[in-house]
Parts: structure tokens; sequence; C-alpha cells
């Protein structure tokens, strides 16, 4: 006999079924026994003999078979009622670490995180990596169908890509490496070597000393590099289309999970696009507030995004025009005012998510800056080497996928949009 | 005016083009020059009075404005009347490192690595990537329709998964840790909290001292495992599935790549299971070749493959029950045969691609194992603590991307299908 989803026993019509998952819960009435059997796709209430069910308890996973029954007093509309009841898979433990059948968790989000197998069990928190998910396959999808290519680069790397800080060195066969904490110099080169237009969906690393609800030590990146553009503008242009594209994709995909997280999704997204002295004003002059010559602050960027939800009712916005000497060396000048760089930064509903901008292309005036930077060109001599063959006009961004999803579902901490975080006071499980 | 790519002009009716892209040859024949330019879709000649091109050297990025011209005397029979031709990126070398406009590259394979954005330019190099994209997607898309999620587990972590050789060490804010070499206890993990069905395609990590045309430092695999099955049948069967949908994709995305590398695929695939020691006894008897306990050795690899396509005419062969001591502690014994396992290797035209195998599901059986095995229990306490909480039957397997892609277009060495392969001796570019 074959196995049988929680989520297709509602939709079937076959007299007798076969269901496979965990015990969510068990009520014991008299000699009846009404088991919530949990599978991925939903729950199912079994209704036993008391004595066919003596040794299940919670979280077991097991295998029922029964006659499928519509009964309008089940909590979906549907049970089974078991013939076998057979334990799949046993427990070891004398408590939970905490209970996983409740409306919600009553555990801090550290307890949570150090038993992950068991804090990802209530669909609610599993819903998170599902709309995680289409939110990467969304952005493969919008760029495969603008031509890009997807490509896999090393993470090992042998100099530092934005400075030497906050970078986590590797033994690579006795060699002092590190890990990379973007793949920028990679996907400029596979610009260049032809593929014109590549993402890459991969790990980067920050050895970010500070414990913060917006940063972790590795986090998914999801990376833009395209060849052949006019301005900074294409990028903008790329990005605005993307966001567009996954709110659409979302609500077609992921219509439950968003409902659970009470989300609803504009149907057309237009993102301004305001130059960063321009927000640094308005910071100022309306909540009295200063910010760094580099950008806005986290407080900064809350506030901008506050006035831009009660003047405009957008959550984004594109913040242009960064200064040159707070941006890395390989950014375009602006050419109407060299103090400024044809960069942008995308913030949404207050933070940060992405960072883009057109790249120098030009051999000479890369080295020329590599110098101005204070750095050595030595230290990047594959780069630097590789804009030696008609490197093209183009420029990229990045978009954290964990930061776009905790703020895509209003959830307080990154870590909730990871599986596995990982920072400073972190490396296990 | 927009772009329009090389290929694009030979389907369009526009009389007037815009194209980019790079300076693939120059051919001057008294006044006229008649220039190859590349873009990522292929090659359109340019015909541009001298005088307009004196400029152009081999592998500038340009642009070209003029009228479109059916010529059968073109190479692609049309050709472009420039009355513009404008340089977007200018080259700084006295020689190219090798010529890339002649039928193959004339340098080693390490010169070519050296220099990966110049040997990626000609476009049967770059193909490579194409199809190894498309056996991602293929992989993705095969899973998702088997309801499959899509997960990100960690690259840094805290112990050793498969032993403690052969992995890089990481300082990760002072503490000793290591790059992954698998996902395999977090994808079990993911499992048993409830996804049941993962998958992850990413970074793996092997320290290998050894320096061979099949091994890489760095490498991507593509990562699967599944709850709530029968035997390890099931997983024999699911990547077998597999590989007959990739075929079906690849004939469809890949048609012109697979043509230029002279391969056809079938279109079914039944792949033989056949027990190790079956195996090693025709690898014997046959060959006169003896094999290790662990399995075949390379050369065995390649001498059954070989039997395998004479006897039975497959590329394809599954060899299962693997013997115990062989297979890491986390794999479930064969039930008729405790010094076999539930394990299987799938091996395509002689080299190994996947490992996969049922897991010990229960608590108790797993710290048994580890401690049979000479491991010390403390030192997996994050992975065997998940197993207290109703852990399924379950398996899975991992195929090495760059493997079976290198396999499937009969490349020679694994760094052609790998944009910046990592090994002990190369860490750049």
């Amino acid at each position: 006999m074959r196995r049988m989803y929680a989520a297709d026993v509602l939709e079937s019509d076959a007299p007798k079924v076969l269901v496979r998952g965990w015990v969510h819960n068990i009520n014991r009435v008299g000699k009846i026994a009404f088991v919530q059997l949990r599978d991925r796709t939903g729950i199912i209430q079994v209704v036993a003999d008391d004595d066919m069910v003596g040794d299940l308890r919670l979280e077991m996973s097991i295998e029922a078979v029964g006659d499928r029954v519509v009964n309008d007093k089940a909590p979906s509309g549907v049970e089974i009622h078991a013939c076998t009841v057979r334990i799949l898979g046993t427990v070891y433990y004398e408590m939970l670490p905490f209970e996983i059948n409740k409306r919600s968790i009553k555990a801090s989000l550290e307890t949570q995180l150090d038993h992950r197998t068991v804090s990802l069990r209530p669909v609610k928190n599993r819903a998170i990596f599902k709309v995680q998910q289409e939110i990467e396959e969304a952005f493969r999808n919008y760029l495969k169908e603008n031509g890009f290519t997807q490509v896999h680069t090393p993470k090992i790397i042998s100099s530092a890509t934005e400075g030497g800080s906050e970078m986590f060195t590797v033994d690579f066969f006795g060699k002092r490496a590190f890990l990379a904490q973007s793949p920028q110099f990679y996907k400029q080169m596979m610009v260049g070597a032809g593929f014109e237009r590549v993402f890459e969906v991969g790990h980067a690393y920050r050895a970010e000393l500070h414990n913060t609800w917006r940063h972790l030590g590795e986090y998914v990146s999801m990376d833009v590099e395209m060849g052949f553009i006019e301005s900074y503008e294409d990028l903008v242009a790329l990005e605005e289309g993307y966001i567009s594209y996954l709110f659409r994709h979302l609500r077609s995909a992921c219509a439950a999970e968003l409902e659970m997280f009470g989300v609803s999704l504009p149907v057309s997204v237009e993102i301004p696009r305001i130059p960063l002295a321009e927000a640094q004003r308005i910071v100022l002059e309306k909540y009295g507030k200063r910010s760094p010559l580099s950008g806005l602050d986290a407080e900064g960027e809350k506030l901008f995004s506050e006035h831009m939800q009660n003047e405009y009712g957008t959550d984004f916005v594109f913040l242009t025009k960064y200064p040159t000497s707070k941006r890395p060396m390989y950014t375009m000048p602006d050419p109407e005012d060299p103090g400024l760089t044809q960069s942008f930064d995308l913030i949404y509903k207050g933070l940060e998510i992405t960072t883009g901008s057109q790249r120098i292309h030009d051999y000479e005036m890369l080295r020329q800056n590599i110098i101005k930077f204070g750095l050595d060109p030595e230290c990047f001599s594959f780069y630097l080497e590789s804009f030696r063959y008609g490197m093209p006009p183009h420029g990229g961004f990045a978009i954290g996928l964990e930061r776009l999803t905790m703020k895509l579902l209003g959830l307080d901490n990154i870590r909730e949009a990871a599986l596995f975080p990982r920072d400073i006071k972190r490396l296990e499980p």
C-alpha cells in the first residue's frame, strides 16, 4: 500500500489509507486515543483503540493504516480510523526541550537554535524555508530569463576582497588563505571571460565581531554581475524588475505561507531612487538625526524607511551616489562628481538588503585606484590581470538571502531565517 | 538603439543593428577590415573601412552599428556593414597568453587555468558550464517535483563528519573549526526536523593530498536525503529516475552543446544493480585484477565499467552492499548479513560519481556504532541528540557535480569542469 500525505488524505476519496509522520499530539478519552499525525504537508487525526497506541509518545515517527472517514468534528474534517499503528522511529527523552504542539514555542531563540531539529517541526517555522527556497527560485528564474548564466566561484581565496578585516582564515595545505566575503572578483572576471551576465547563489563569510539581529558569520549571497551596461541605472532597473517578479512568484507559490505570517505583497513595485545626500538631509531635518559620511547607520535606515513609507507608501528605496572614499576601490566614480560613485544600496523596511555599483573596467584606472586606496596592486594581481583583455563596462549587486527572507516575513532576528546560523557565539549545532 | 546579440542578428529582419562584444579576429584586405565580433551568443562578421578600425586589437570589447546584410560569403551568412565602431574596453597586453581564435587552444591545462578569463572565451569552453548549469537545474526540478525542499547547511562546522583526516581547518573567532566535507549530518537532521525530503547544491571540501585528474579540494556536491524510506533501494530508484530525467532535459536544453562535444544521450536509462563482491569477482576473473576490500579502486572501476559496457551496453552501474567496516559509522547494516551495509555507489563511465546509503535512525544503535568504530559519541553530541526525537528510517546520496559534468562531456580532467579549481597546488586565480 502506498503512503499518502496528510494533505492528500483530505482531497482523496480512497476508502483506506496509509500515512506516516510524527506524533504531534495524543488525546486519550476513555478507551479511544486521538492522535494528531504531522507530516511535511500538514496534520491529520488518527483515531485508534487506546491499547493500540499504549506505547506512543510525542514526536515518535509512526505509520498508521486505516479507513478514511469524513467527520465534521475532526480538526480537518477528515480522520483515519486506524486498524494498525506501527512505530517507525522511537524516542529517547525524558522531556522534550520545549513544547511544540501549542500555538507558539515558549523558549528563547537561543534555546530553539540549540535544538534546531525540534524547533523546526511546527509548520510555521518550516514555512520560513519554503518561502526562502522560492525567493531563490524566483531569483534564478528571473535571471535565466534575462540571459544570465549561473556560476560557482571559489570560497577559499588567497586575498581579501573588500579589505583585510573581518575575514576567516583557512589553513590551505599549509598556506594562509581566506573564506570569501563575496564572489566580487570572480563574478567580474566571469563577465570578462565572455559569459557577460552571471549570477551565483552561494555562501559568503564575514567574521563579524558584533552579535546583532541582522548579522551572520555565514550567509547566502545572491550575486549578480552584468556586462555591457550603460550605467549603474541598468542594475537598479534589473533589481527592481526582480522584486516585482519575486512578489508575483510568491503570491502564487507561497500563498499559504504568506497568510501564516500575515503578509500581503503589492501587485507592482516601483522603487524610488534617492541620492544618499538627500536622504541624509531628510533624516537630519525631519528626525534631528546626523548620519555618518558613509551612508545611513542602522537607525538612519529605519527612520528614512519610515519617511518613505509615510510619504510614498513604499517599503523599498534605492539610495544612490555614495561617496568615493566609502565604497570599495573597484567602484566607478560618478562622471559628474568624482567625489561620488555610481553605486546604490537597496533599503527594505528599514534594512539594507543590497549593495551594488558600476565597476571600474579600465585596467590602468583600476590600478591607480587601488594605489589611491593605499593598497598594493601586487596583492590583487590575478584580478588586475584579467582587466588587460578588453573588460567591458559592467556592474552588479548582491542580495542577502536571509535578510530578504527576514524582512519579507517580518521576523525579528536574522537567525530565524537560517537553518543553522553561525555567529561569534555559535558554531553548533 | 537597443543592443542585439549575434545570434539574434542572424534571425532578425532589422535593416540596421547595434552589436557589442569582443574582437575575436581581424582580417584586413586592402582598405576593408573583416572583424569577427564574439558575444555570449555567438560570432558575427562586421565589415568596416580599415581607417575606422585602425586601433582595434584582438579581444578589445567594442560596439558596432551598421546595416545588416545577407551575404552568402560571410561565415554565418549575414554580416554587418559598419557605420561606426567604438571601443568600450581596451586591452593592455603585448601578446595574448595563448591564441583563442583557432580550432583549439595550444597551451597546457595549467597555463589555461592560470589565465582563466582568457581560456574561457572560446565558445566550447564556456559550453561546459552551460551544460553544468542545466545538470544542476534538472537536479533541482526533479527533486522539487518529488516533494523535496532545498536547504543551505553550514560549511563551517565543529566536528569531522566522515573521520578527521582530509579536512581544512578554519580559525573561527579563535576556535578551531573545519570546512565541511559534506552536509551529511545536517541533511539527516533536516529529514528529522520534519522536512522529510531535502536536497542541497553546495560546496564541499576535501584536503586531498594527491593531485589527480578526478579530485578537487573544493567541489560542488548535489546532496539528497529522504525520510520514511523502505530500504536503500528507494534511493537507488530515485537516482536512476534523476539520470533519465537529466538526459531528457539535456537533450532539449543543451542540444547544441552536446553536439559540440559529440555526445549523444540515450532516451531511457536502466541501471543494473550489482553487489560489490560480484563486481570484484568479475574484475578478478576477467581481468586478473585484485580489488581492495573497500570496493573497486580507480583501475577496477574502469575495468568493471568496460565489462558492463561490453556485456550490457550501459555506461552506468550501481554497486551495492559495501562491507560495514569500510563505510561510515552512520551506515545501516544489511539485515541479512551484518558484515555488509545497505549502501551503494554509482559508477559512470569508469568513475564513481555517487556514494549513498540507508542510515541508522535509532539513537541507541547509532551511539553503539560510533563506539564500535572507535569514535567518541561526545564528539558527535549535537548530531546524536537529534536522533532522540523520532528519527524515521531514511537515507540519501550525493553526486559530484564536476565529476558528472566531466564524464558526461568526455573531458579528461575534472579541472576543466570547474571555473576556478582548487587543489594542493592551486589557490589562484
